[in-house]
């Protein structure tokens, strides 16, 4: 294959890119999952080198960022930025624009992941991401920033698309839910659902108990686009209303916003204290719906945030859209860095 | 080549194989070592992602198995769980189902390596990476357990074909002998020889001072080999008496079962110890063979274990083995995980 | 191709090489550089593996050698000893002949990185080097040790013959001139281009201030090295003269002497000091040169080491530089380790 339209791009958020683009991908990775290992993808990126940045450690995002290089025939490199000595305000070191024209020297692309843990407020991993694109002269990926997480927001359209045999989600419902659980999840994979489902032109209902708000211009912005698509947007702090009707469940922990003023380990301790039991997706509220498809991006903390019973049932697309994660990778970097 | 009828296999225990089975990988296994880097070893995993899942830290064993895959055409990714958040009793995470599935659509073929130090009783181990064959849709390879080791056995037997230039091991007799050293050493080389030795047929003697038994379980099933085998078996605490017409010496440290109550770091003192010089291989107890080979898993503690002359000289297998380790493992990948 | 003339070399420093074989590798570096990931390029080294041991940790180094065997068709093995149990006097473990000896099995060569704070005197470092290197079957490829860093040298020299369009570097000078910033820097870069520059007949002038003596035996090579290719070396103590008609300079910081004995943690607080500030590299200075080049090995400590008009200006090679780290790697390794 030649160079795609969308080569050089970076992808930080899906709201960068049109839905066309959103949808050249989208189709490549169908494909590419039909067709894994066939010898036209397998030299996409032959012989290239694809640098990952892990400031924060990951399993999923890391396995699948290695695997999707490999099997276009490139090398993923692993590295985590303790070993970095990038400048601060705090220590001498390298700045982003050096590190990042470097790179763009022996690299095809960057990934890099960074999340509310390693920054100093909310915004900055996002911006770090944008930072180097700035500088890069390769594309630069998102696996997980503060605010988005493009490959995930993907993987999860393209599970739906595979399920419901359609790419046209008007009039379908999705519940994005909050789930108790002990651990304190990020808001990257939450909005960057909620970004790109609100585009598709679903229905959208946001459900969370008080003081669980997520970023108001995420959300300003996902109204927005149900708006523009004549489709419904509500937000409710009910643990069960927001399933009535729905065709997909995605219920998920997050953090929340008071975890930027009092630090990530404190939130962990109120999450790990399990305040609202009530707010666990189970079968009795998934009868609710119309059937619903149910989304979570994996690890999954059964028990807390889901059953087993709906984790694992037929309705589930837990490994589905895990394995999506895969393709929609290898997706992404074929068309923005294949010659 | 196609599918073997090995594809899919686990290989946690040489036990678990029958013998053809194993024949097969070591014969497979000589012919990559003949034949290294044709051009039909290099495609057999080509694109593919092998995951090696460290839980301990390990030098031989990485080296051997990414170099494996790549000489496969395959890809190893280093894996060290402090990433994974698995669920145990004390702490929220993902369960090993979940892990396992997933990974399942990432990789064709999972290692893992867990050591006494990383679990709470003996067998625990080898345990879960039973539990992880039960769940996931890929081959588990065993990378050393608490218990087991079957990729060091083969190695061992490679060697001693080599050297022999026989397959027909009956009627040799191993020398499986407990040497002194300043660490503390593993059961699962030991054990793993023990039991697929008795079954090819050699007598077999195991020394070692009183209070270093080994896994009664293991001991008993390499007895009843040997009995089934019309060979010899006996235990013998004398560091010089097993050594009598021995065709292949066996000398390596191990830990005591008192470690699983007390504690590693209690064990490594004791050792450390080195309370019993006279459990050293060197020339003169070697004299006593019938000019037996010197077999070893390295690393070697040298001065300890073994004197340098013994370790060093014509009769050992110590490097020859450490390179087969590349090769039954390749051979063993192949035949499970080739296409 | 076939083996080179430079089959189963070690490179440790340029001087252990002739200015022919230098230039064979610069040469086929300078063509790999035009023509990247050409078919016949691609195939030199697949299904090889290079190990590469980091002492010390590296960002650049580990990217260019990672992405140098990717682009062979090999695969870099990234292993930090932390995991490697050696022998030392301190403590049990495994001889560096047996580790040496075990990899040249499973590699088709070892690059190792020792700096100064991971030994005891200085020297320690290249020892080791030279000690694998005794034992290897496979070349051993310094990146980076207390004395050398060859490829270091070498990517400079690349840089220079690029931009001045000729390999005759008679009647230039070099200035090589220390710079304060705050953190220590290694000797290596520093001498190995003392050494090979002084080779290829440029002047030399070497500039620091008081306290900070390099290596007395590489000095008094250098200096050899000039007088029998007619050409100047002086060292100076003056933050300016030395760059009075300057053809490149070469400004860099450097731990001092004093480092070994009051070790670097206190040496990092004295370079924090920022004692020198008249020793920085800035466009005033370069104004008195022969439009000169900048060379840098980075990470720059932009502010301190060198302002930024300087390092992003047109003259500076630093990103070229960075760049050739990759191709003269890729060209040693297909020299030395290609069959």
């Amino acid at each position: 294959m030649g160079r795609s339209p969308l080569y050089g791009r970076d992808l930080i958020c899906t709201r960068d890119w049109s839905l066309e683009e959103l949808d050249l991908a989208l189709d490549l990775a169908s494909e590419m999952k039909r067709d894994r290992f066939s010898e036209s993808h397998l030299n996409i990126l032959r012989g290239r080198t694809f640098m990952m940045f892990f400031y924060n450690p990951s399993v999923r995002t890391r396995q699948s960022f290695e695997a999707a290089a490999t099997e276009l025939g490139a090398h993923a490199q692993f590295l985590e930025p303790r070993a970095m000595r990038l400048k601060t305000s705090q220590s001498a070191g390298e700045t982003v624009e050096d590190a990042a024209k470097v790179m763009s020297r022996y690299a095809c692309g960057i990934g890099i992941r960074i999340l509310e843990d390693r920054i100093g407020a909310y915004g900055e991993g996002d911006a770090l991401l944008r930072e180097y694109a700035g500088h890069a002269a390769v594309p630069i990926l998102n696996m997980a920033d503060d605010r988005f997480h493009p490959f995930q927001g993907l993987a999860d359209v393209m599970g739906m698309r595979g399920r419901w045999g359609t790419k046209d989600f008007r009039g379908k419902k999705l519940l994005q839910v909050w789930s108790h659980g002990a651990l304190a999840r990020s808001w990257c994979s939450v909005q960057e659902s909620l970004l790109i489902n609100s585009r598709l032109g679903m229905d959208v209902t946001l459900a969370y108990p008080k003081g669980y708000d997520l970023d108001p211009e995420v959300i300003g912005e996902a109204k927005a686009n149900c708006q523009a698509n004549g489709a419904r947007f509500e937000i409710v702090h009910d643990a069960v209303g927001g399933y009535d009707g729905a065709d997909v469940v995605y219920a998920r922990n997050w953090m929340s916003p008071a975890a930027y003023d009092g630090g990530f380990d404190k939130e962990k301790e109120i999450q790990k204290a399990l305040r609202h039991p009530d707010w666990i997706c189970d079968t009795n509220k998934m009868r609710l719906t119309d059937r619903a498809l149910f989304l979570h991006p994996m690890p999954v903390d059964r028990g807390h945030e889901v059953t087993d019973e709906v984790a694992s049932g037929p309705q589930s697309l837990i490994y589905e859209v895990a394995e999506n994660r895969l393709h929609v990778q290898k997706a992404v970097m074929a068309l923005t860095m294949g010659e």
